[in-house]
């Protein structure tokens, strides 16, 4: 089925940094492009996770809450899962997971990791909702949540986009993590130790569709800005 | 028709820089998803224009060719026309049109003009293929042919995409040159003065296609080039 080797994306991580935040996506149609995704909610509400159809966010108190079909998102990503084995990994950290990741495929495409297994000593943030005027990316970065587990069961969703992609999506990796149990998650910062399955889904595709019946975002003048810095500000 | 929202495009920009120029998708397979677009051949074979289906090269010797379904492209972009009238111009230079477009429509999506009209001191270029080892886009910069003419009657058919998809696609306006006699076009330098009806097409997808069964492509270690200098430098 070709549709399992597209990547859909609704708007950009570009939108997020004048805080065009204004939810042009609702959650139904989001999932009518994947089974499988992430996402944030209006104003940077919380960080999704979309595992078999089911919506989870991660609040900025740390509660776990599956999201309604009228939940409206700024950004967004979803594709239909058929992941296959890649590896085993056992005590590896963030950056020597990525690092092992990319050892054993390209980075010139598009591609999601799903990895079920024990992380140890996982760091992971929540952004904190705003209102209209919404904060800039710079603002809500400073006022987001972080959550701590020494030791969780879970399951991590991860995308990468290649380089040349950077600004639009989420240049590099981008994980996001949820607990078995459904009580921990959120945008995963980093973490010491991660053992168990490596799941890879290769996309040939990126739909990348832009949210062109919003005003805000269409007449919004991104060239008073430094984008890409912004972005690597607040995302690392 | 949702699909007129789409604009297609197989490859990236980024890839010509290194001279990635192995034809990865056929003229068949790019006109499945449009009847309308631009393009280069493998080994930056020209400069392509689809009108009306009817795929047109132009080639490093000035000459307007009728490709055939099998021919390869490493670069391209199509979708299926449905322009509506923006405006009337009068004499107006590249950077007036582009300016005066840009005036009347948000720069924050992806976006076709078609311009059919008078052009004066129109200047064109179009590229010499190279075989492989293919040469790299500035060498292949430094070998374009340069065709003038100081009045011809024509169609101009533009894309237009956001900057911050620079690098991926031509951020900003990318033109090409097709002459009413079929005896002139290429990619275009400039011109001193278009006199005609100009038509826009806006999209709210952009259907991005890599060719990640090529193996020089996934293989490539994109890391080396500072892609986005280099661009400039071969585009402007």
């Amino acid at each position: 089925m070709s549709h399992t080797h597209t990547l859909y994306q609704h708007g950009t991580l570009a939108l997020l940094v004048p805080g065009l935040l204004d939810g042009t996506i609702t959650m139904k149609e989001l999932l009518e492009h994947g089974d499988t995704g992430i996402g944030t909610g209006e104003g940077l509400d919380g960080e999704l996770i979309i595992l078999d159809g089911v919506p989870y966010q991660v609040d900025s108190d740390g509660n776990v809450n599956v999201v309604k079909d009228d939940f409206t998102l700024p950004f967004a990503n979803s594709h239909f899962a058929k992941y296959r084995h890649l590896t085993d990994v056992n005590e590896l950290s963030q950056a020597e997971l990525d690092k092992k990741i990319l050892s054993m495929t390209s980075n010139n495409t598009f591609f999601s990791i799903m990895m079920h297994g024990t992380f140890t000593n996982i760091r992971t943030r929540a952004v904190k909702k705003s209102h209209k005027p919404y904060a800039t990316l710079g603002e809500t970065a400073q006022n987001q949540s972080i959550f701590l587990k020494e030791s969780v069961e879970g399951t991590l969703l991860s995308y990468y986009s290649p380089t040349i992609f950077d600004g639009a999506a989420v240049g590099g990796f981008h994980h996001h993590f949820i607990s078995d149990k459904r009580d921990f998650g959120g945008h995963v910062l980093g973490f010491g130790g991660a053992t168990g399955d490596v799941e890879i889904q290769h996309f040939s595709t990126l739909e990348q569709h832009l949210p062109v019946h919003n005003k805000d975002y269409m007449n919004y003048d991104f060239s008073d800005w430094d984008i890409l810095s912004e972005i690597h500000d607040a995302e690392n």
